[in-house]
């Protein structure tokens, strides 16, 4: 009788826990979680906690939410990387594109309007859990970026790999403190700019992914990244939304991504061509499969 | 024996649905969902999901995540809204002033050094749960902040309460199309400014939230108020994260809300004074207790 009892009331509690599991590792990914941590929370048996996990741990990869993996031992726990499997990426690559030739996004001087994409709650998940996916095993410190139009999806990468982000500014500001600045020569033009980071947003031997809105001929990630050298920390890599290959890249395909290339403006005729960028190439989405 | 197995399965099912659901609800907050999508979702019962989601709203609520409302009839379903309990907030601002009040936050000029808190995924998840929490039933259709620091905390904000976010810029940027601009008087000198936003990023009759990260004497949040009259939208309210009441504000206590207001900023002798602002008492908690 005591079993039954028993039984019927941890089937209650296992619902609560597994939903109140579920929000607390969506809200603290990349962040070791002990069994003893659960157990207290929801005063229940290690047994039944490590019962919860594995439950979870199925239904994350059913429903490519993730991968939950445990670490045994006494400093051992959970670990929760949220991803995204090749065939969803693929999915988000194509229904956006059709969004991105809407040739009223065409604005003079070959640039285009995305704004409106860059503010949708939903999409910038998407675009931040598929950043998160590519540099999901190289230990990222910090996400990087410049004002403002990257702002959105480096504040996403940050939460999903659960680390801070810091903006680089090309106006000085007097709340930022003192700054280190570079020049950097932008990439369209001639123009020598200047673009400046709060010395103390970005500490040393950090290890520093640069994400932006679009790249047009790479100045900016160039700057980025001579930013980063004076500030003695790393540069792990650069993932853009867009790039426009109209401008050749002074990069390789090791060193810069892109989710989307965009390989035709032409403001006279209103035609945009838009392809998938190397994302989907330079990802290993395995550890999500 | 059919029943047995039958409900056995159920079993199974049920906490898979438990925790796909908790994810799909906390992704779409103030979206209506039918109880014949979750059906459809999960091959299931419509009887299952209904106790499925009082499952999930005993659940929400015991654990603080929020409200989950059943609307009844045809055209009915599920809303689930994001929001924080009194005690909570209570709580989040009592931490967070004391790191506000590390001396080494002082700027000269009156200003605090603000970008490791606004750039911390956790912080920034509380900021815009507690002010979606404040507006969560005002019908807002988009959040609104001028660049560069509030820009998190607008993101954050149109994430917990589902909406698009739309950035009023100080300085002109080719990309973002044709513009509308204002001048306004820079409330700590006297200074005229200029700001503007681009002219397809706000709809005439759109119900605006302006958030910002600091207010000192409120030159911004008033060029923003006449931005958004230009637009022919609709102020709702604002509501900064810090002000600085040294400067005499120009605003009654209900136009703007303050998570923290900054009694003192002594360069020289390096005291800051923190205390919480009148977001506790701005906001009605009544929905999520």
């Amino acid at each position: 009788m005591r079993y039954v009892l028993g039984e019927k009331k941890m089937k209650t509690r296992r619902s609560e826990r597994l939903i109140d599991m579920t929000r607390y590792l969506l809200e603290r990914p990349h962040t070791l979680i002990s069994l003893a941590f659960f157990a207290d929370r929801y005063e229940s048996a290690k047994s039944s906690i490590s019962e919860d996990l594995g439950i979870l741990r199925r239904t994350f990869m059913i429903r490519g939410i993730g991968v939950l993996e445990t670490l045994p031992g006494a400093g051992g726990g959970v670990i929760f990387t949220p991803g995204i499997s090749k065939k969803e990426a693929t999915e988000f690559v194509e229904e956006t594109s059709k969004k991105l030739v809407e040739p009223n996004r065409i604005l003079p001087g070959g640039y285009l309007y995305l704004t409106d994409l860059l503010a949708d709650p939903e999409l910038l998940r998407n675009v931040g859990r598929m950043i998160a996916t590519q540099y999901s095993q190289s230990s990222i410190d910090v996400v990087m970026t410049v004002a403002t139009k990257g702002i959105p999806i480096a504040q996403s990468v940050a939460n999903f790999l659960n680390i801070p982000f810091v903006i680089v500014r090309r106006d000085s500001k007097i709340t930022e403190g003192s700054t280190i600045s570079v020049n950097y020569a932008s990439g369209s033009s001639d123009r020598v700019e200047k673009m400046e980071l709060s010395k103390r947003s970005l500490e040393e031997g950090s290890r520093v992914l640069v994400v932006d809105d679009f790249m047009k001929g790479g100045g900016t990630i160039n700057g980025l990244r001579s930013l980063i050298s004076e500030f003695n920390a790393i540069f792990v890599g650069a993932t853009v939304f867009a790039e426009n290959i109209n401008i050749n890249s002074q990069f390789g395909d090791s060193d810069v991504t892109s989710i989307f290339k965009v390989t035709k403006i032409d403001t006279k005729n209103r035609v945009l061509n838009v392809e998938p960028g190397n994302y989907l190439a330079n990802t290993d989405f395995s550890y999500f499969e």
